[in-house]
């Protein structure tokens, strides 16, 4: 029998993270790690999950955006084939009125991917698989046929990307059994948010070498003078070998960028994140060029496939640091996926805020099994906190995400959760304001 | 005594201009011109007006971003001067957690657009000047203190901005009085919506040399016999001197843009507008190239100084379409004429849509006193319609724009038109879904 999407619901969940300083960095000194939840009610009575993630402030007008989708969802047939999925993302994205409002950015093309997750979360929860496999397990010609090629085509056609995909079918499924036992690559974050003192900066970084990561990253960008003694803390710290990574969060223009990482350079970081605004192509690309070998990562603010192509055609990032709840969702992920594989620049997704590791750990596994086939270079950010509230919660297990295996996208929240952390009106935010 | 913001009043106002076809391109069949019309009211009872375009579905979406920014501005004093409307603006700019929605872009960057601009309505209403007026007025080191420089210092720095403005001094009560007497050049779009009939497309390209236009512009990019059509009709009315520019509405990828205008090549196309993504300034820039001399427009949908500085970094656009309701107010356009103006790129402005020809001139005007000095190849957007819903209307004579006189900014719509095209409980509405 059909089933219909009967309802889609959403809720504003802010979790007061600004109390301890957990996610401080330079450009957001006190984030309130916030998602606009969406729920997507079917008629045969499983429901699919999706966000749209937040730092506080504004997480209704997301809310406001999502709800605006409504009229594109409700009553339309709960997606399962390929052909299903690329329509419903047309759709949204489709909508003539709507597209002013970006086109494809900021607040309503983040809507539009908090729903379009959504639907793959029901889409892989009906075919009885997590979301990872589920899409592994289209044919080239399907995965191809997701895809939105306006504006890639001078960068990427959909022959090329199907002749990136063809080889992916050779060792698919020893390339699964890899991932089930013995998961992906992770780096840690949590070792350095810009709030944290030495003394914690020092404890954090000796467990990140305990507990198996081969790379941590220190929050920068507010003083250079804290930042080269961090830095040298962190260098004494973890020895020559464990990369460290810096991440300066947008806070500079070009010229500063260069200065502060030349007094960086002496201690070795790997790459620095988000030297400038992520809307800079050129800019990054002009950091890049000057601060090598050091290498130059960004995505987590790139708003959609246009910029990471131009960041990819000029070779202005040498990681792609993509986002699962940035961009308009799955669709748009496998776009990137496959324009980083066209350029050879290896995707270190962003990871952390709410369910952003719970969700982003499919796509770099969807990347290991059909597109990429490596993990060499690779590592998904780890951020311990908030994992509590999923029902399909992100595992580390010596430095590495574990595979997930229950069906579906993995951003369901426990309805205590949702409960409890509703803004404004869930007890949480009611004791604290009463 | 000192006079204080007391309210934010915001209004979903939404005109049926889909039934007509009226503002029709390749890009957006059938919009509702609307506005997410804000209202700041003060202590001592002038009110300060301001708006977001947007063309239909979302609006609401415009409202709720406008209202997350209520915090920051009531119960401030009401801004008088340029340190008054910096700091005004960076507040806004400087929300670390709504900044997260952005940055700087869409609906959260088009809420800040609106809200400052209506701040700077209230300010040159107090001061009793046309905004124009008014900030010409200020000093060089005013205008300059007015600007956001941070991701810009690699193109433009305070001090090229000031070398730009000095200039400005000598001449300014001539090009005033200039402007007072003959008005502001402006070009038509109003001949060549993609709805409209040849039989209208002709008459309307007749009336509009009658008029005294300079420049008429037509609607491309759905199908190429129909534009090469159009396009040789167009041609065969005015002759060969009347300047066409073409606009395809973001709907071509590079390749489709460059085969598209070889086709429209030998009817004399003046420019090309938004031939493929607003985002794509690589894109742009190998569209110039192939093109030229065909000229390369964009800027009604380029999200911030960002991406304008990277346009201009690289020779990619030969005309700047700023828009007066897309960036962050009048603040950040200051930015963009000068950035225009240090790369040389004539400005000539996006209007239509609601309001966007009455708050634009104010900027072009601006710039002829203070920035670039010059009309030289410069002319304003004129669309006619909707301007009777001002209570300060642009008004056209042989082809130019009168110069305002009023003081303000001029967004001010009648109460009258508020309440009957409010969404969807004005009367306008409600009879229409009944």
């Amino acid at each position: 029998m059909m089933s219909r999407i009967i309802g889609l619901d959403v809720f504003d969940v802010r979790f007061p993270t600004s109390r301890e300083l957990d996610g401080s960095d330079a450009m957001n000194p006190d984030p309130d790690y916030s998602a606009a939840y969406v729920v997507l009610r079917t008629s045969d009575g499983i429901n699919g999950y999706g966000l749209a993630f937040t730092i506080g402030r504004g997480n209704d007008v997301q809310v406001a955006a999502i709800r605006a989708l409504g009229g594109h969802v409700v009553g339309r047939e709960v997606p399962e084939s390929a052909a299903d999925l690329a329509d419903f993302s047309r759709t949204l994205i489709g909508d003539s009125q709507l597209r002013w409002l970006g086109p494809e950015k900021g607040v309503m093309h983040m809507a539009i991917g908090a729903v379009v997750n959504a639907a793959w979360d029901l889409a892989s929860r009906r075919a009885k698989k997590p979301l990872w496999q589920f899409l592994a397990s289209m044919s080239p010609e399907e995965i191809v046929s997701l895809i939105d090629f306006r504006y890639l085509t001078d960068a990427l056609t959909p022959e090329e990307a199907l002749a990136i995909l063809r080889p992916g079918a050779e060792g698919r499924t020893e390339r699964t059994a890899r991932l089930l036992a013995e998961g992906y690559p992770a780096y840690t974050t949590s070792a350095g948010w810009l709030g944290y003192s030495d003394e914690k900066l020092v404890a954090r970084a000796k467990q990140a070498s305990v507990d198996g990561f081969g790379m941590i990253k220190l929050k920068v960008g507010s003083d250079l003078q804290d930042d080269v003694r961090r830095m040298k803390l962190a260098r004494e710290v973890t020895g020559p070998d464990m990369r460290i990574a810096v991440d300066a969060n947008q806070r500079w223009d070009v010229g500063a960028a260069v200065q502060w990482m030349k007094a960086l350079a002496p201690y070795k970081p790997y790459w620095i994140e988000e030297p400038t605004s992520p809307d800079d192509v050129l800019g990054h690309n002009a950091v890049a060029k000057a601060v090598a070998p050091i290498k130059v990562a960004t995505g987590e603010h790139v708003q959609n496939r246009v910029v990471f192509k131009q960041l990819l055609q000029l070779g202005a990032i040498d990681v792609l640091q993509m986002d699962a709840a940035r961009v308009g969702g799955v669709n748009e992920n496998v776009a990137i996926l496959l324009l980083a594989a066209k350029f050879g620049v290896p995707v270190c997704p962003h990871a952390g805020g709410v369910g952003l590791c719970e969700l982003v750990r499919h796509l770099s596994m969807f990347d290991y099994v059909a597109v990429s086939r490596t993990t060499e270079n690779r590592v998904i950010e780890w951020v311990d906190h908030l994992h509590e509230h999923f029902v399909d919660p992100a595992l580390m297990k010596n430095g590495r995400y574990v595979a997930p295996t229950a069906p579906g996208f993995s951003a369901q929240m426990f309805e205590g959760t949702v409960e409890r952390y509703r803004f404004p009106d869930g007890p949480e935010w009611k004791e604290a304001t009463r």
